[in-house]
Formats: structure tokens, C-alpha cells, sequence
């Protein structure tokens, strides 16, 4: 569409449309693994690293190694030194829906000028802490909400934003169950 | 038990146990909400913040501001200022395992020399770039693999990593459905 060089969101839209067209020739090519480590310190605090992961056919690496430390905070008698786990998720959360509302934005030529989110988890504590067998150890219920101010009306923001969710990887993987194994080798 | 004071893990068991007695009384002090904000910064990247969260019966700060970027990869055409948020959630599931692997370590008397872990994730990418309607968003698949120095049988650790997994908040966001609702405002 014409329509996608009149935005510019910094998203290169016709690079991704490129990919869907040689992924849907060859689907081998869409198979990731994406990795991370995790290193204890003590207590609580651990600390993360993400550098590899596979996809496109090969081995990838990122231009850095990124860095987490996660800990439990005071209040819990831990020491805080990063972000609780499911504070961590938030954060996924709302960094794969505005990538999401970037790029399709970039897609039907809205010119977005700032974009914010906040994203709250509701959480009782008494499944983590084995306090009620009835109450389950992840979240209640999860809110985003978007601030957008970019040229477009009310009604095509919430279409941006309702596309991004149906796009994104973090609100599938919050929203559906995964299988998850864990060993000990 | 008497048990809790043989092992030296850094985490305050009784502390965790003094809150199940408080929080079994009082299930309100349960009730948390987790916050993070996202902002926006170009293309695929934005900057995540995590500072304050309600819990206890009123709203609590961490020590300091935790600050998160995320971005896509240059593979994705992007410019990889962070880690991609499907990396970030198995961030948060190691983190969350390893602090439970501490916590009932700590419990039950096994002392921790080291603890690593690698999370992967399968993803097939035909589902977020619109290529396969049959192709799910998330992952297919999440594998954790523990490596732990401790002074415990083989028996003992794999019963760690279980109850570990039992009591995640992480582990249950994955494994299982969570309603999220996306609004704009």
C-alpha cells in the first residue's frame, strides 16, 4: 500500500512483509528457539542472560548480551535487587504489544507521536505461599491500557491496538496455556 | 523444623512462614497488583519501568526504579536495543523458579552451592507475522533445564525443582489461561 511511506514510526514494514513471503515458501525458516540463562546469587536474587537463539535456519546472536536481575522485594523479606518474576512478565507484556501498535501502525500509515502503557497484574499471594490450595499461583487478571497521541481517530487507535493483541506473541502466551517442562540434569 | 537452620541459602524462612500465619488470618494483606509502564521510544523499542505495587493492604515501593528495554532483533529488521519480550518471559520463569529452588531449599535443609538454569522457548514466527492462521502466537514449547550443586541425592533435587514448579507464579501464568483485557484511553 502507498499508505505505508506517508508514517514514520522507524518500523521497516516492507522487511517484515518480505519475511512473511519467503517464511510462508519455506516454514523452516520460522522455527525459532529463543534462550535464556539464569544464574543464582543468593536468596531469591538471580541473575539472567539472553544472547543466542536459534531461527531463520541458523544460529543468531544479538548485537549484546542482555542483562536481568530478579529478586524478590522487602516486603518479602528478600533484597529487592530487580524486578519480581511476574513484574518481569508485565514488562514482556507491554514491550511486544507496543512493538505490535508500532509496526502496525507503521502498516496502515498512522504516525504515532508518543505511545504509553501501564499494565497491572492482580496476584493473591496465598497460592504462591501455599496458604489456600483453591487460590491459583499466577495472576487474577492482567489490564493494559494505552495512552496513543498520534494522528488517527479514537476509533483507529482502538483497531491498532485490538491488531496488536491478536498479532502478539506475550498476550497469546499469557491468554492460552503452553506446555512447560522443567528437569534437573 | 529445626532443619532451616542447617542450610545457609539467604532466604528468611521464617519470615515466609510468619506471612502465610498473617495472610491466612487477613486475606486481604494477599491481594497484590503488580505495575509496570512502557513507553514508546521508535520502531519496535520501547523502555519498561517497574517502581511501585500494592500489596499488604497498601500501595509499597521497591528501593529503586527497575528499567527494562526491549526491542526486536536485526533478523527481525529492527535494532535490537533489547531483549525481544518472548525472551523476557522465560526471563521471568527462570527467575521465578530459581527463587522458589532458594526458598524450599532453604525450608528443607539442602544447602545451595550453585544453580543454573537454561529456558528455551520453541516459536514458530508464521503465527505473529500473519503467515498461518493455524499457527499460534506464543510458544510451542518451553523447556527449563536445572544444573544444581547442593548437598542433596539426586532424589532430593529433582523433589526440589517439583515444588518449585508447584508453587510458581510464572510457571502458572504459562501453563495456564490468565484473562488480559487491552484498553485505550
Amino acid at each position: 500500500m502507498s499508505e505505508t511511506s506517508t508514517a514514520s514510526n522507524g518500523v521497516n514494514v516492507e522487511a517484515l512483509l518480505g519475511a512473511r513471503g519467503a517464511i510462508t515458501e519455506n516454514p523452516d525458516l520460522a522455527q525459532f528457539t529463543w534462550r535464556a540463562t539464569n544464574t543464582w546469587k543468593n536468596g531469591t536474587h538471580s541473575v539472567a542472560e539472553v544472547e543466542n537463539f536459534y531461527g531463520l535456519g541458523a544460529e543468531q546472536s544479538h548485537t549484546r548480551k542482555f542483562t536481568f536481575e530478579g529478586d524478590h522485594p522487602l516486603q518479602f523479606a528478600a533484597e529487592d535487587n530487580g524486578a519480581t518474576p511476574v513484574e518481569t512478565v508485565l514488562v514482556a507484556l507491554g514491550g511486544c504489544l507496543t512493538a505490535g501498535v508500532a509496526s502496525i501502525a507503521q502498516q496502515r500509515g498512522i504516525q504515532l507521536r508518543s505511545v504509553k502503557a501501564t499494565i497491572e497484574g492482580d496476584h493473591d499471594i496465598r497460592g504462591i505461599l501455599g496458604a489456600d490450595p483453591e487460590v491459583r499461583n499466577g495472576f487474577n487478571e492482567v489490564r493494559v491500557n494505552y495512552e496513543i497521541d498520534a494522528d488517527a481517530s479514537p476509533e483507529d487507535l482502538q483497531a491498532l491496538v485490538a491488531q496488536s493483541q491478536k498479532r502478539s506473541a506475550v498476550f497469546d502466551i499469557l491468554t492460552n496455556p503452553t506446555a512447560v517442562t522443567v528437569n534437573v540434569s
